[in-house]
């Protein structure tokens, strides 16, 4: 158990996986960790062997250098395992447990845990609230997409599965409960949706694909994802969804031939700030603000916006300087005009994750085959990441233990 | 009663008291009446002898020519009435109540009605959803800056005060009720303001007090008011505000002396698009995104930001081509990391009009009082307009037929 | 037009179709109607011809004789119909409408109804605030089990289906919202239903099936319901739901077999007055606090009981003294140790109806088959009570002009 | 400090301050105490030095044995104290810090607590869900109205108050945040109070009080007080309530002389099942249902009943049968024709004891003087009980370490 394969961002655009140390219950110095927290004791830790551990659109924007990510930081937030070791302080977490990762990390004690507000824990991150493993600007807290990850506060963070066999069983689902299934499901809880909506979902990648079947789950009488991408958009249209491409003509004429009106009542931005211009080919250049205030445009006077997707404080490779600052024009007068309402952040996983954990264990939602999951070995997650970063409708799902291989 | 005497600008920057036509059940062409609405019949409506009617900020917006409202409408949202006669088909509403009239116009039929989303009603301003007496693009129905003015649905957008004489008594107080504490309300309720919360808002005119008077009514333990108006911060002071001079210094220095922290729970917009800049003298140039970015700011992680300041789609005025349009240049990227809300759009008055008046009648809030509410003849109504233009710490409220005088 | 066949119970035990006046756009004298109504204008309602009438649980409470209804009343609560002629001051509902109809009457105007609380309206029922069509204590308005019906403010009480055909397509889906649909989806929403609970439902007759039908569509991972009624039991299953014969054991053991603990998160009472005790057989004696004294302690600590299911005020033929003027003797200890909420009182439909009907023509919910419903003619209603009567596992629907044949 | 004075009762109507065992790191066999929870470790407490520890109605619940409280149960659970001495894995919480404790003892990593029910947390009573220190059925936790007292799971229970000095000012209002204060705004709350609500609270001892100076705070327009106890009266008199005695007629009579109705719109039990009959003068026999069935008969249809008063599954000394069961002959016809909903249970302290903090460090809620608090010496703990069971309008603080006699 001394050595530990992880996969890391040596430079913009180059993944490998490369030899790193074991985790240890106390924190040490390495890519982006803020000096306070150096020789940080983390006796409420457990030490996971990583059952499942998911790449995500957000590795993505790190690894092509749109961020301010540090270099050489083990990624990988979304993580599944099972407990091997557990530190001295942990009560009700069990060697054997199978256990879901909420991607934030919290702690549990501070007011924003208390209220249910994971994403921005208070205690975590000493630069702002709010952490995750392996994710810029969040603590500098070591990755998950590695065969071992220590994991603090652990009785407050894990979710365990209740059933061994049947967590293995449905493992390729229950992965998505660390981070796009929560965060697809508070994309639509947060746009409104709820029974008999009719929902717009801009962005058909896994986490729009989320969106979608977590607005089914609530209810939604109908789901529309729009998307330049034509692989994607089948994926959609195969668990039920409409599939709109964005380059064939004005969304709002789309909706209209689907619903007989040009506006839905909840809209959901599934794609952030790599936004592509609409109505230009698969190669349109990009316009971060376009996603939003087409949803602006989109949704009903008196619905809502649900904004998983990211938008950063600083973007190095953006078009233009503002654009790089993370300010963006947007039509904020048509939005007030129609009264929306608009809700940014983080997910915080744990509100949701049980919830959804249920829905899958009695099969109300089939994640895994909606976001087209596939297992891939650790040592292949570079061509994972090239793969995903050219378009694949596919969600990598990296097995660096041999779990998934039953 | 053949004559009706009315406010009503004829150009940008001139207001004018003239004569008008006497209001019947039925709509009639006029500036900014939409075809589809001329002859429009309205059995449910009646016509209220004006008893109070105010000069609201959004009234300064079209008359200094911010806006593409109409040349000749007659302004004047802000109403309460006695009710001189009924139409046909009115049934609970009777001759001499004493009501206040909500600024938006709604049906009580359609489904937004039902929702108790009267501000962006689907059935009276066939151009778009909501609407509101003589205001831009809000359907052309003639303003209550007058002596008489017609109230469509009666039935079910009138509020009737329970005694006459009680009302009468507290007329100053209640007449906030048609338009501004229900707006500053719903500021401070869509910004999460609860017992506890410290709240910042943005602007001390008449709907930045009634937003800090209301924060107070709903528990607020600190409520912080910046502007640069010595006068109205001093208006914010009388009543238990801290209020802070945000050209002598950085907000969030001058909330951390107050608080001990450089941000507070909840934030409010009480400025809308025709924001000056921080920090450089009341003669500072517009800046229409300062308020909202310096909110995103001054607003901790996981807060609201309620915006009942006006948002527009068309600004002649504006400084630049994007803001001409209603685009906002907006840190966007700021906003997600601290996973802020953002609620926009017209106050929906029905909603909390009620609950409001029994605070009033119980003396539970005094915002005649925190607002500075001074009446003054109909006649005053263009020395109202320039004075509050000027920045008086004033609510200028119109007494057309000597309701006033006791 | 001058005929107007009707369901009537004469005498408790009895249903018989009649001959009654054709409805007019004024109320008359009748049955259970209170003074001040007769003589009440309507013209804001519209005469409909009658395209389903569905007979309800509460129809048999009343000719059963468990409840102080007026002899001679015209029954029935759940309409939809085609709208023939259209009173003088209707404005948005037109000739030709195929339209459902909340059980519930309600003027929209007054304060409830402006809070969505339908169920309760404060202007149409002298006696008490509620009102419904044929129904005990509820104002005496004439029922819709006829070949034509008025309904008063017909613009604010009727859905109106989008297109013709399609209504007519799913007509005995859709004749489900006027009653069973909403009030079975509200006893599941005061539950607090909601993705990924498991839900125990108390009774499988037609509210019962609504209730679990609607805890699937709002995500519930897993819904048990409890009968007496083998027929019933199958029905439940038939679309997905656990059954359990509440005669066969302690609802507590079989609960905990389905999910390994013994407890729910949310309870429904789908049953309500005329409860039968458990575990002795289908000819158990009534004991009215039955159901809800076994939902506490079905219920997990801090979860909802939504309580569709009617308690009475009055209950002539009840048990003991106590249960006829509606005193219950409830295990509130219980419920208070386990910090339950309890959600009482008639459904207000029109909260729930549009979104329902959504759900319904976009496929997403299959109500007329959950509840097995048949269609029969007028004529042969009372054969339809008899049998419903003796517990068929069949929602009958009335189809008095032939809309069903189809 | 090797010595720890405490109150018990060792026999029921007696109360006595004896010496008991320093409190430790780990749960020790004693009155109540669950065999699985001695040996219990706790190295994620601290120890206190008592500031402040109130008598509370519970306590005499117990104290004259109407409870099935074990005999010599260190009382107490309302408890401000000094950190002396922190557990081996707690980080945040230091030793000096003045903290609030919440009654409801609380893991802060079971489901329930993650959903802010720390009333009922999963995993600290192995009896059933909820905990508190020193009380019936609660687990056995050694009481607080003591010199020291252990908390468990510190970092997650305690409330630190941001300044010393400043919490040491107002200590005799905080001291309210460990009980009263939480649970009568809890009441409020459920009650659905809100800005301009009319309310009544069923009984003027220290809850009622609170509940009352909650509602005020919540932004309700009046709040009426009932109870049989004149002094109790003059003290909601006191700060703006209106004090109506319910031995002197009909509440509904009394309710229309102040509103002009005979209902309110929300509706507070701070009585619970040792309530007495209405109308029978002070002497009046128990009714434990009269509470709640009068307030179904006060509260106006569509509203919510918060009921903060106890309500028990086991009362040995109840007039009869049932109610020694914790049964309840309701009215629940009345409730359910009314469409009533109702909230019972413990109140979860933590989720509201912040935001009452900053209420009373800032001046918006007085509650020491609303419920007369009184300090007085550890030892003088039976004269408090003896006072307070004689019906004192007097909230009873002892002061076992001397910090209240600044």
């Amino acid at each position: 158990m001394s050595s530990n394969k992880a996969v890391v961002c040596p430079e913009p655009g180059v993944v490998e996986v490369i030899d790193t140390p074991f985790p240890t219950f106390e924190l040490t110095d390495g890519p982006g960790v803020n000096p306070a927290n150096v020789g940080r004791k983390v006796p409420h830790g457990v030490i996971l062997r990583t059952v499942a551990t998911n790449i995500c659109g957000s590795d993505q924007h790190m690894v092509r250098g749109r961020t301010t990510a540090p270099t050489g930081l083990v990624l990988g937030h979304e993580i599944t395992g099972e407990v091997i070791e557990v530190g001295r302080d942990v009560e009700f977490i069990k060697v054997g447990d199978i256990v879901s990762v909420p991607f934030n990390i919290s702690c549990g004690r501070c007011r924003n845990c208390k209220e249910q507000k994971t994403g921005i824990c208070l205690n975590v991150n000493p630069d702002r609230p709010g952490s995750a493993y392996g994710y810029v600007d969040m603590g500098g807290w070591v990755g998950g997409q590695a065969e071992y990850v220590l994991v603090p506060y652990a009785d407050w963070n894990l979710l365990r599965f209740p059933d061994r066999d049947q967590a293995l069983e449905k493992i390729m689902d229950l992965t998505m409960l660390s981070d796009i299934l929560p965060t697809g499901f508070h994309g639509a809880v947060t746009a409104g949706v709820t029974v008999g909506s009719t929902v717009y979902v801009a962005g058909a990648g896994p986490v729009g694909l989320a969106a979608a079947a977590s607005a089914q789950l609530l209810g939604a009488a109908v789901v529309i994802v729009g998307d330049l991408n034509e692989d994607r958009l089948a994926q959609a249209r195969s668990f039920g969804c409409e599939g709109i491409n964005v380059a064939h003509g004005d969304p709002a004429d789309q909706i209209e031939q689907l619903l007989g009106v040009r506006e839905v009542d909840a809209g959901i931005d599934a794609v952030g700030f790599e936004a592509r211009g609409h109505g230009h080919g698969a190669g349109a250049a990009e316009a971060p603000a376009t996603v939003l205030n087409s949803l602006m445009d989109l949704t009903a006077a008196g619905g809502s916006l649900g904004i998983p997707g990211l938008y950063v404080t600083g973007d190095p490779g953006a078009a233009d300087e503002a654009a790089q600052k993370g300010s963006l024009s947007l039509s904020l007068g048509t939005g007030w005009a129609k009264s929306l309402s608009f809700t940014t952040g983080q997910c915080p996983a744990m509100k949701y994750n049980r919830a959804l954990m249920m829905a899958i264990l009695h099969d109300r939602i089939h994640i895994a085959k909606a976001v087209n999951a596939q297992a891939i070995l650790l040592e292949d997650a570079p061509r994972g990441y090239a793969e995903f970063d050219a378009g694949a409708a596919t969600k990598y799902v990296l097995n660096p233990n041999g779990y998934l291989n039953r």
